[in-house]
Parts: C-alpha cells; structure tokens; sequence
C-alpha cells in the first residue's frame, strides 16, 4: 500500500552523496557585451594595450620638452606653432617630434599664433603613456570570474569582444501531482494551484541557470517515467516536485530506482525531510517535496549547490548575522532545523521573533527577515539566547524598520505598505495577541505593541493594562482605530446567532482565538458576564491567530461562527453581528518615540491616505486616531 | 576657441538641482511569472485563500472525532472503513463528515477494511485549515516591494496572475566622439575603442531597467542635437558620453543649454569633475565624461538614482566597512574621492591599500575589492588612518584571500587565476615594489611579500634583506621562480644595444622602474658596478610600475630600451638582450604561512599546472621553486 519509510540522512552527507556524480562545467563563446553576469571559463589576456598610442592627459599644446628649457617666471620661453608645438586636446596622439603636453592653463597664447609658457615641461609630462590602462597580454579577468559591468569595459578596452563562458546549466523542472492545477483556472475542492515550479524558475534565472520547466503531469507512473526519461536526456539537472514522500502516489524514488539511482531518501532537516536524491544517466535528480517551504529549501540547500557546480563558481553566500532569540524555540534533535524570524534593532540588540514554521506557510518565508538556524544536535534554544540568523533581507533596511508586536488587525499591513510607499522605513508586524504585546515590550523586543485589552472593572481600554504590566516604563499610549466586534457568521446568517448566549442554547459550533489574544480576552469576559462556561461552547479549545484565519474557518463550514472584527467579515463575504466597540491602540515606550522609523509610522497613522484606506475596510471609527496619551510610573 | 570652464559644484547639491525634475514611476500590467525583481506599484492582496478547503496535513485516515472518544492503550476503538473513515494522503479534502486526521502511525489496519486507534482524536487535528498560509484579501506583498522566487510562489498559490509592476525606465545611451570606434574593429593611431556605453548597458540591466544605446556619433553639433531630440522623445533619462568637458569639441553642455537646461557644469568630485547635468522636456539628461572611471561614477552617482527614482524604490545600497588605510592617500579640499583599494584582512586589521587613481585606469576598478571614501573637506588621510570603505566585493571571499604586496611579475596573475580556478580562495597582489613589499611585510599589511633584491656585498638575492628589514620576525623564505632580467628593446635591437653600458655610448632613451623596485636596484647596481652617473641615461626620472609598462614603452617607440623580464619583452613581440638571472621569491611570516589561503597559494606555486603555464611564458627557471628556507631572528 506505501512505500517503505523515509532514512534520516544529514544534509552534509546527502550533499556529498549527490555530489560524488561527476559534474563538469561546459564552456562556451559569447560577445563580450552579453556577457554581464556570466562565468568566465578561463583567464581572459588583452588583446591590446589602451590606450594603444600615447596620448595626451590634458588641454593644451603638444610640445617638445627640449625646446623649453630655460623657462622661467621671468624669462618665458616662446614656441612657434606648428613647429614647437601643436595645440591638442585630451586623448589626442602624442607623436615625434612632440613628447610632452603643456596645459592650457599654463600657456599664453599670441595674436601670431605663438604661444609663451614661463616653466620648463619634463619629458612625457601630461602624457598617458601606451597601455596605461591596458598591457596587451595584461590578464585582464581570471577564469572562474562573474562578469560585472566594468568588466565589460576593461574586456572591450583590452581588444576582446568575445569570451569563453560556462554555459548555463539546464535544470530541468518537472511537478507532478493529480491535485495540481495551473494559476488561474477555477479550483475544484481538493485541488491546489500549481505554483513551485514558477518559484524554482525566478530560482533558477537568479542563480544564473535556464529553466526547462515541463507542464504539470498527474500521478500517472508510465506518463512520469517517460516525460522524466526526456527531461533527463535534455538537461544538466532535474526536479521532481511532489511524490518525493511515503504516501500511496508517491512514485519519485521509485522512478529514480527504476530509471537510475537513489542516493538518499529522507534528510535530517525541517523543513525538507521528505527528500529523494539520486542520479539517472550521470544526471542528478532531485525529488522535492509538494509543501513550498519544504520545497524551497530543498531547492536552495541542493539544486543551488548543483547550478553552481555546474557553474563552475562558488555560491554566493547570504550574509550571516546574530540576533536575540525572542521566544523559546523548540526543536527535535533529530534534524537541522530553519527558523524564519523577522528582525528588529530594538534598543541596540538585534532581535529575531520566530514565524510559524509550517512548511505549508509559504507566507512565512514572503515575511521573514531571516532564517535562524538551529543545529541539528540542538533541542532549540530559550528565549534571550543569541543565535545565528541568515539574512534574506538587507541588513540596513532591517535597521530602519519599526518593530511591531502584538494583537493582530488588517489595518497593520496597511501601514506597513504606506510606510513602504513612502521610501525610507519599514514596518515589521508580528502577531502574537495583545498580552503578548506587552511582555514583547518588557523584554525590549518590540517598539510598538498594538493592543485591545479591556479592563473588567472600569470597562475602559488598555490604560490599565499598561499601568500593571508595564509599571515603570514612561509609555506613550498612542489611539489607533475604533472597531466592532461582533460574531462572524455565514451569508444570511444561518443559525440566526444574535448573542453569545446564542452559540451555546442554538449548538453553534465556534472558533476561538489564541489565548493572550484581546479577542479571547473579551470572549471570555462575556461569557463571565453572562454566567456561561466555556464547556458549553462547542470548540472553544480550537484556536486561531487572526481575524482573517477564523472568517476562513466559518467561510470553509468547519465552524459556524467566530468572533472577531467587521473587516475580516467583509473581505470574506460573511455576515457579522455586532457585539460590542472596543479601541485597538499602540503602545509605545518613550524611548523609542522618538526614532525615525516610529515617527514614520505616526505619520502614516495620522495620514488622509491611511484613513481613506481604513474607510474602504469598513467597519472602523477613526475619531481618536493619532492622539496620543502620555502614560508615567506612578511617583 | 573654447567654453568657459566648469563650476565645481557639491555631489549633494547637484543631486538636488537634478532630482527638482519631476519624475513619475508608470505601472503596467505584467504576468507574476515574469515578475522576477520587478517593483510593485501597489499593494497586492490575495484573490482565494490557500489552502481554499480543509485539508489533510498527514497521510492516514480522515476521521469523526466523536466516535473516537474513549480510545484507550488498553482499550482500542474499532473504525470501519468508508463510514467511520476513508483513507486519505497529505493534502486531500477532509469533508464532512470527517473532522480530524489520524496519522498512518497511529492506525492498526485488519484484514476486514476496519482499522483500530488506542488514543481519541481531537476535532481537526492534523487538518490545515482553510487559509493556514494565505487568507483571501490578506495582503501577500506591499507596494514598491522588489518581487523575489518567494513571493512569485505565495501570489500564484493566493490566486494572482497578474499584477502591476513599475514599467522599466528607458535609458538612452549616445556614445560620442570623433576619436571612438566600435569594438571589434581595427583602431587608427588616436582611436579607442568605445566601451562606456557597454558598461552603461550593463549598469542599466543590473539596476532593472532598460537600455536604448544610439550608435557612436562623430562630433558633429547639428548631428548631435538631432539625435539627442530624437533620444529624449523616446526615452526617460538619457545619458551623452564624453564631451562633457571644456574642449574644443565638447558640444554636450551647449546642447542641453541649447535644447533645455543646465543645472550644474562641474561637479566636485574625483573621478567626475566634468559632469554636466540638465533636463530638456522634462527628461533628466546626464553628459558624463570619456574617461571609463570618471564615466563609471558619474553613471553610479546620478543615473543610478535616476533610475531608482523611476523604479520606485530605493537602491540596494553597498555594503560598507572600516579598514585601515595602508598608506597615505592625499586629495584636495576641493573634492570628494573615491580611491579604489585592494582589502586584505592581515592578523586580525582590515587593510586598505589603494590602487592607481587614474580616472583612465578601468584596470583599477577591475581590480579593486572597494572604494575608499575621502570627505571634501578632507585633505586625505594617513598611514594607519580607519577610513570607510564602500564594498566593490563579498566580504567572505575578502576574509578568504591571501594579500600580496611587492614586487610585479606576470607569475602572480597565472597564481591568482589558478586559485580562483581551484575555488575557495583567492589572490589579492599590488604592485609596489620589493622594498615595498618588505616595509609592507614589516606593517602588517601582507601575507606575501614577493621580491628580488640582490645583495651587494654577498651576490646572493633576498636573504640578507630579510635579516636587515625584518630582524626580529621568523620568516619562511619560499623560492619561487629564476628570471632572467635584461634590457627589452624594439624588433631587431635597431639601436644594437648589447650592454647597459651602450645605452649611454649610443644615445639610447631609457624608461626606468619607480624607486624601490628590484628592476630599479638591480639597474643602479649594474651602473655603479661599470662606474657610470645615471646623470648619462636619458630618461633614468621617467617610472613605470611594471615590466608590461616598461615593454610598452618601448613598443610606443617613447623609449629605445627599458630593464626588465623576458616573459614582458615577449608578451609584446620584443627583443630581448639578456643582463642577468635573479631569484623572484615569496617572503611569508611564519605567523600567517599556515593560513589556508596562504597554503592555497603555495598549492598553486607547487603545481604542474603553474610550472606548465610559467613554461609557456618563457624565460624563467623553476628549479627551486617552492623550496622554503626558515629565516629565525638570531638568537
């Protein structure tokens, strides 16, 4: 029924398994004036010199040096033109009997045409002499060189115009699956957009490879073994996407088997685990995984490594950096593990907060700043611990970027993208609820802390919260948004849910939100109010982190109703019943209200386009949006 | 006869005068499969959730939680197949009424279809939600946002195809000069080779836009003018290439005054001093002067940002570092420069060490692994100094190279190519001079002094000046190749020059090595030894800093001989008239010879490829080569 299970190789192993099949860079010749970007295949020696003549530096006359001896400031020399010396500009030959260029500065010119200069001139002064730049024969690359700009330049300068490059190597990319359907056409249930080929493609074209990307193929073993038979004879490498696991269609490793060799199957990493390594006529194969970070990493940790082999120049590494691990970050020991983390400076440490690590999450990797790295023979690491992160973005725009940690609402990617538009500072929004928020601020890993947190016994917003939680920093409390929450239910309201009580006496199944989230906060303050327990509510313990992934869970009918805000409503198409306003502010440690990339943030906030857009959300009130509340430790 | 000469107007300001040109960045409409490094001009925002279903997140069963309650370890709970559950792999629907996964571990399968569980499975475990990566109308990627492989994947799995894209800026590109002549071609004596509008392209494709480059014209005004009109209709900046000066076919400045506007003639900068920078119909237009380096920074300095400008997004900044300067660097108060240098990391400082500064000299930008930033109002800085360095090359490969400083021969390009070749490491060699090398040795600047100093007293080479320079460092002196040095004269030794006691008996003009060369000591020594003043030389003032130099000269016909090696006199087609042997060798301190890359270096020297290569070059003797003698400070 399934195939056997998968080996747990280390990824240095697998690496040099897949690397014992012989590759061999393939030169070939190209103009010199295409070749940006590409690998010399061998050192690369002028032609010729440049300049090929000497030439004059300078303005001026072209003289010769003999005849000016004896100028002096008071004895000037005259020369004669056309005899002595002829006039001349930058880049002009310097040819016999001239042997020297006086500047036009330094030369009075006559109504005769003659001209007085009132110092002698040296031999060769002012001129550039043959080959200045460029010595014929001069190495002028090496091989193995990645071609820049002014390569071009010094190639073309030295008399070359053509150049022995690698070829780029051809990695042939193949998904499978019977699930699997081409962006934009309509999806049946169950079936997924094909969408990892395109991302191993925009791979492929930055690593300096050409994609040989064939049509999606469902999971047919006789169809896959030949389509993989044609590919193979065509390209320098190849992937599988898809079937590289256990399951019932799973047929890579057996098409590998039967057409060549399997290397590996299952590697120590996470994401990744459920990878084929093997070779098919000398050619390395690939099978990925279906999951996109998994299959991205297995694209990056191997086929990157064959491109550049192939390439015959090393990779070009990401930059590494330390960081400050945010949370406790728990891993198995039995894999090499990447973390995605966004990072922020945030009172002068560098801070990673962990994203989720589904290998389903493509948007993990679309939001994160960085991969910690977690070795293999390490069960994680705990909060505070200084670990290694590899950038995937620029360390400097990390620097200008206003960390922001917190309750979850749409608003935030809206001010991110304002910020964004605007040019020079960034926002970086992680959502953890509003309770962690506040600790993400006591610890000093965040600048902003958006929160909704309703205080039991004054029912007045977050100031309270502060005060306890945060009771000797100064804290500037700055209003963002009013908004409705209210329970969010299916087009028309099915169940006809008008209260909370409703969910209990009507069976209506629910979706909660995580705890230290502001809405679990009020959820359970209203159930408290009402005198009911949270055993009667049937899915209480199912929690999401934000708005929009419980409006996806009542959309998809596994819940009949959630709570949250009218927005996230909206963008689904589902109904909303009201339950009651609360206040989303952000709070902002003193110390940190002053740096450009908060202020940037304020600005946005206080901003016609951010209310314009807010607007068109709905839901929202924007009364007190921008004022700010100054909150000091008691004295 | 000629324009009034130029203003010398501050970077800053100029970049403000030319940035008051309105510039508006176009979308357009383009498939996310071609977005690779393309710029967002919006937000974009998920058009369907993925997953769009419940879905399966392990290979096993899809099961109804409620009839799993009260599983036990001791107790099992019998499922039957096809209404208690049905078989499901990772990413199949999980439809009513099935609300949970039970993972194929956890299942014992009988012969009858059924399948028994020891544990109750909670309601949608092991199912990923609807939208757990990419919740319909969430943001996925925000305007002006650089579009990576990544972000191809989570728009296409979010339901986008298509999104809008700032339109590539168009570029025009009009190479200028009577002087020019496209590559390939043969060059007349005051032609070059017209390579700066190569390099332009290039620059254009690396900084995403497009290039339209116009055929070199003549300088012809009204030619000019025309085509300039056309360009500016068509494009949106447009770059003229040399006749940004003052001379007397410099037209660019009366072009842009003539047909729109001059903001600034004369920037302060160096290289760049002859910039002109206007706008005409409200397109920027930048006149950038001939020389490749000056032209180079002009296109970095201003058209760059031009470009971004109209992309919409910021430009990818260099990297920079700190490093201490190897020598005294002067510059005027009048200018800020940029000093390409070679970067070495030796005993744990990062050195500088600058190249030739000739605006000219492409070669230096070829070479150089950064840029070396001196104020305006600075007039350079010292020894020692820690200056920044914007980043030219990877730091890690930076940290990964041996740094020569010493002595020129052809060898060391073959040894740099040959580890490149070999991978991980690499060669960084300047050019100074033996006793250059020693005091470098003697600073800490190099890892490798090469040399070939001849002692006066005991005629054997390069020991003796170790124990006199670097008496109390333990130095492994490497032996590396015997040359024969001598007197490299034109085809047919024309002048019969036979000893260097004929250059002065037969009136031959000589072109010398700078101060501190071997080549030159070597020469003072012959002279001394035969009793003759160099006062008799003609030509003894005029340096050159390597033996190609040397050879070129004389090729030029600007000298009748100059001293230096076969291998050079060869490389031009000389004749050669050999002085003497010497013993070209590799002072290493001990502290650094472990070094992996220095034993990269020492790999290569011992090789037969090197010893094949070297061979071709002629005139060398690789009897001793590698051969390493300890020289201990004395006890």
């Amino acid at each position: 029924m399934r195939n056997v299970y998968l080996h747990n190789v280390d990824v240095d192993v697998a690496k040099e398994l897949l690397f014992r099949v012989p590759l061999t860079p393939k030169p070939e010749t190209i103009p010199v004036i295409e070749a940006l970007d590409r690998i010399t295949a061998e050192a690369v020696f002028a032609a010729r010199s440049s300049p090929d003549y000497n030439a004059a530096a300078m303005d001026g006359i072209a003289a010769i040096a003999a005849r000016t001896v004896g100028a002096e400031p008071t004895r000037p020399v005259v020369l004669r033109a056309g005899t002595d010396f002829v006039p001349i500009d930058t880049g002009d030959v310097i040819a016999p009997p001239y042997d020297c260029v006086i500047m036009v500065e330094d030369i009075v010119e006559h109504p005769d045409g003659s001209a007085s200069i009132r110092e002698a001139a040296a031999p060769w002064q002012h001129v550039r002499p043959v080959g200045e730049d460029i010595v014929a024969h001069e190495m002028i690359v090496g091989a193995r060189h990645k071609i820049r700009p002014v390569d071009i330049g010094a190639l073309l300068a030295g008399g070359i115009t053509e150049i022995a490059v690698y070829r780029k190597p051809v990695v042939g990319i193949l998904p499978t699956g019977t699930e699997i359907v081409e962006p934009g056409n309509p999806l049946e249930p169950g079936q997924i957009v094909e969408s990892n080929s395109r991302v191993f493609e925009a791979l492929c074209t930055a690593y300096g490879a050409q994609a040989l990307r064939h049509p999606p193929l469902p999971d047919d073993y006789e169809t896959l073994r030949d389509t993989l038979k044609t590919l193979v004879s065509r390209c320098d490498v190849v992937v599988v996407n898809a079937g590289s696991s256990a399951g019932r269609d799973d047929y890579t490793a057996r098409l590998f088997a039967e057409l060549g060799e399997v290397f590996v199957h299952g590697i120590a990493t996470r994401p990744g685990k459920p990878t084929v390594l093997g070779a098919i006529d000398g050619v390395p194969v690939v099978g990925a995984p279906g999951y996109p970070v998994a299959a991205y990493f297995v694209f990056e940790t191997f086929v990157a490594d064959l491109i550049a082999r192939l390439l015959g120049a090393p990779r070009q590494e990401r930059p590494r950096v330390e960081a400050v691990a945010a949370r406790r970050i728990t891993s198995s020991l039995k894999h090499l593990e990447f973390v995605p983390v966004k990072l922020g400076q945030v009172g002068g440490k560098r801070i990673a907060t962990p994203i989720n690590r589904g290998s389903g999450v493509t948007m993990s990797l679309v939001r994160a700043d960085g991969l910690l790295i977690i070795d293999k023979n390490s069960e994680g690491c705990d909060a505070g611990e200084t670990m290694t992160v590899e950038l995937l973005r620029d360390i400097g725009q990390i620097e200008r970027t206003a960390v922001s940690i917190g309750s979850h609402d749409l608003i935030m990617d809206l001010i991110a993208d304002e910020m964004q538009s605007r040019g020079d500072h960034f926002l970086s929004s992680s959502h953890v609820g509003s309770m962690g928020g506040l600790m993400a601020l006591k610890r000093g890993e965040a600048h902003i802390a958006p929160i909704h947190l309703l205080d039991e016994t004054s029912g007045i917003y977050n100031l309270a919260f502060l005060r306890r939680y945060l009771p000797e920093e100064p804290i500037a409390l700055v209003k963002g948004v009013g908004r409705v929450q209210g329970l969010i239910v299916p087009p028309g309201n099915p169940k006809a849910l008008a209260t909370i009580a409703d969910i209990a006496s009507k069976s209506a199944s629910f979706v909660n939100r995580q705890r230290g989230a502001g809405t679990r906060l009020l959820f359970d303050y209203e159930l408290k109010r009402i005198g009911l327990s949270p055993d009667r509510i049937t899915g209480y313990e199912r929690e999401m982190t934000t708005h929009m992934a419980v409006a996806a869970a009542v959309r998809s009918g596994s819940a009949d109703c959630g709570l949250g805000v009218a927005s996230a409503a909206q963008a689904l198409g589902l109904a909303f019943v009201p339950v009651g306003n609360e206040d989303y502010d952000f709070a902002i440690p003193a110390r940190y209200f002053d740096m450009p990339a908060v202020q940037a943030f304020l600005a946005v906030l206080r901003s016609p386009d951010f209310a314009r857009r807010v607007e068109a959300l709905g839901g929202y009130s924007l009364e007190h949006t921008g004022e700010t509340i100054d909150v000091r430790p008691e004295a």
